[in-house]
């Protein structure tokens, strides 16, 4: 007797469970997962994708930007008039001590999904791929969605292979100690072109649906959002015996400027959070000589975002001065804001029937994709609303239901009329199945 | 012919160049040194000073609280009306990014100037040792002096062997992986007894000596100090989807307490320093859960820095319960103020000539140990009073001077009249010499 979908969905989750997990506490950390890319757990992450992929019959391959996809169907023999492979996906690595949830979800459903229409033996118009997207989080390096934006071409090869990770490794070293070429790295029109759409499940991140009574929603566009690294610049000096006069210490200045971010965040309508800091040396009794901070800047819109990271530099500057402390603040990475495709959100709605439309302040894969393939989201229920932390979490209901509303989803857009965007007709109705 | 004291200082100091030093700037370190309680670099520190002191024919034990002790004389033979041993030395281990000069200065100056006595062959009237005391800085397991402070009994041992390094490492565990045996620690009574004075020789903090043009300067007491951890319990979140109003953030509350800390110090007239910061987990998309901050207090006098430490308190209290951050300032060691013994002070100023009188706001073992015996401290001028920080320097020309002064004094020391406080009889003047 075949497995349920229920124990079926349980068992992968299980096979998920211990990698990269951390259940250490007397460290002072917080519990979650750790699986940052081109690591020992993100490898272990890969190696669990590929063989669930391949007892699906699915082919998998890794593209030049070292994300992973598993297909079903013609591989790359995509006909011209078959409006380009379907995709779905998300990623599988997470922030430091993030939730089980956040990526893995959107794999584990796309995989069952595609098993559970393979199994009624439909033979899709069009190849069907899930994709595993590379470093999503940017936990590592700093830069987040470089395998998306690698192949879409909004992240510089050169500069993704001289990120560095906090032990100073790049990511060319990462990628090459992984066995993966980094040389091959960047844009990738072939692979874009043969993508007529692209269809991410996630977890919702913020407690909307819960208020709706909503299992699912749809999301509508991304706020626009970016990284900035804030260098404040002192002087290591001794803790006990420099007079305060004396003291150029970059964590005053840093405190000012973390205040500074959330006071503008409340008053101009965004969120601004520094949620990573690197003091160095890092000694008690020490004074220190410099402050690294990472700021996370996201608003409704972009003139928001500027006008908000314009003001912290102009109030950083003399408070820096102030204290004789070096202070710079440079954009890492910015995401404008992003519009899903209307006509591929109508068409997963439909299926879905009835799922609220969102917008989110999270940054996604979906989101570098929406630049260049019609691209959509549909959000799983989270009741907390936590997101980033192991407190995230669904229930298994709701997990089922959206598997089974990817499963609907992916059905109709591999058998129904082009993903391009060309008119219906009728021998665009439906796939050929067989016994 | 034999090396000039000149060749023979630089010799040593060469030999400690490398030994735990950071050349990488490319992760952000800012050079320095590194010598952590019980790591590879101090083990190494460790057999430097076995090699150097069983060079000048001193004999090598290392006590129960993994302090090195290098004796000339009658090693645990000690008259009774000797008055005990003559002891002098410093420390080997450094903070994190730390000079060249703090703790390894004292130590070569004790051997070079043992061995200029040695060579002249006087017989001292009592034992004379250099002592390395383990952990001084405290940089690993966050507690300063540790090796004095167990041989004095003012450290708990079971309280040090479980304290923690930033992995999770207790001390019990470094230690016996060094090949020392945990067990062992806590007061040593019998060795206390058998020391009759101590003295450090120690690199200027701060630059009180400069001006006055002053090579050696000489203690008289040091400021009371502690270090506080101090502990802001948040949530941890997604940095994009938390709304304001649902955050628990951490960062914020540390960087209030941070600025209020300079705040009373200035009021106040003591120092507060915040140099050593943990947030958790890390992550720059993430809210933080947790940020832990260490806070070093010093102050000329007791009241201020516990009035200092209340006031922080109580401004944090509030600043938290807004943020629903909880918040927890705990001490984890304090020392109280120390005056060094008046009649060993003039002893030694009197041998110097003219050296003028200092207090100082940094924790020393000689600080630890003036509450058991007389205990003083002989500073060599630092020209920028850089200290904790690649930066710290000394003049060659003003350290030979410190040799030269510090084997006067030992020499004076170890043949003059009992160290304990006995009256002068004309039995006691002056060693045998001869060769």
């Amino acid at each position: 007797m075949k497995a349920s979908l229920r124990d079926r969905f349980q068992a992968m989750w299980t096979g998920l469970a211990t990698i990269g997990a951390s259940f250490s506490s007397s460290s002072g950390q917080p519990g979650g997962y750790y699986r940052f890319a081109w690591t020992a757990a993100d490898l272990e992450m890969r190696r669990w994708f590929r063989e669930e992929a391949e007892a699906i019959g699915l082919e998998v391959e890794q593209d030049r930007n070292g994300n992973l996809w598993a297909w079903w169907g013609p591989t790359r023999d995509i006909r011209p008039d078959s409006g380009g492979a379907l995709v779905t996906g998300s990623h599988l690595d997470s922030v430091p001590g993030g939730g089980a949830f956040d990526g893995p979800l959107g794999i584990v459903s796309a995989l069952l999904a595609i098993g559970e229409v393979k199994q009624r033996s439909v033979t899709p118009r069009r190849p069907v791929a899930v994709v595993d997207f590379a470093d999503e989080e940017g936990a590592r390096f700093g830069v987040a969605c470089v395998g998306s934006r690698l192949l879409t071409g909004t992240l510089d090869p050169e500069r993704a292979r001289l990120l560095r990770d906090a032990d100073g490794v790049t990511l060319e070293t990462a990628m090459r100690e992984a066995g993966a070429d980094p040389a091959a790295l960047g844009k990738d029109e072939e692979r874009l072109a043969s993508i007529g759409a692209f269809v991410e499940l996630h977890i919702e991140q913020g407690r909307n649906l819960g208020p709706l009574g909503a299992p699912l929603g749809v999301a509508t566009g991304i706020w626009p959002h970016g990284r900035w690294r804030c260098l404040f610049d002192g002087e290591a000096n001794h803790a006990g015996t420099t007079w305060l006069a004396d003291r150029h210490d970059p964590v005053l200045v840093f405190a000012s400027v973390a205040l500074a971010a959330r006071r503008l965040a409340a008053e101009l309508g965004g969120h601004a959070t520094v949620g990573k800091v690197r003091v160095e040396p890092n000694a008690t009794n020490a004074i220190a000589g410099s402050v690294t901070a990472w700021l996370d800047v996201r608003a409704p819109d972009e003139a928001t975002v500027t006008h908000l990271v314009e003001a912290l530099i102009a109030a950083a500057k003399p408070t820096g001065a102030e204290h004789g402390v070096g202070t710079s603040i440079t954009e890492e990475s910015f995401t404008p804001a992003v519009t899903f495709d209307g006509r591929l959100r109508d068409r997963v709605a439909d299926v879905l029937g009835w799922a609220p439309e969102l917008a989110t302040a999270a940054g996604h894969d979906a989101g570098i994709l929406a630049e260049r393939v019609p691209a959509a989201m549909i959000f799983v229920r989270n009741p907390s609303g936590a997101s980033h932390t192991p407190a995230e979490s669904a229930e298994l209901d709701d997990c089922l239901v959206g598997v089974r509303g990817l499963e609907a989803v992916l059905e109709e857009l591999a058998c129904g009329p082009p993903l391009g965007g060309a008119a219906l007709s009728s021998a665009d109705q439906g796939c050929r199945r067989g016994s």
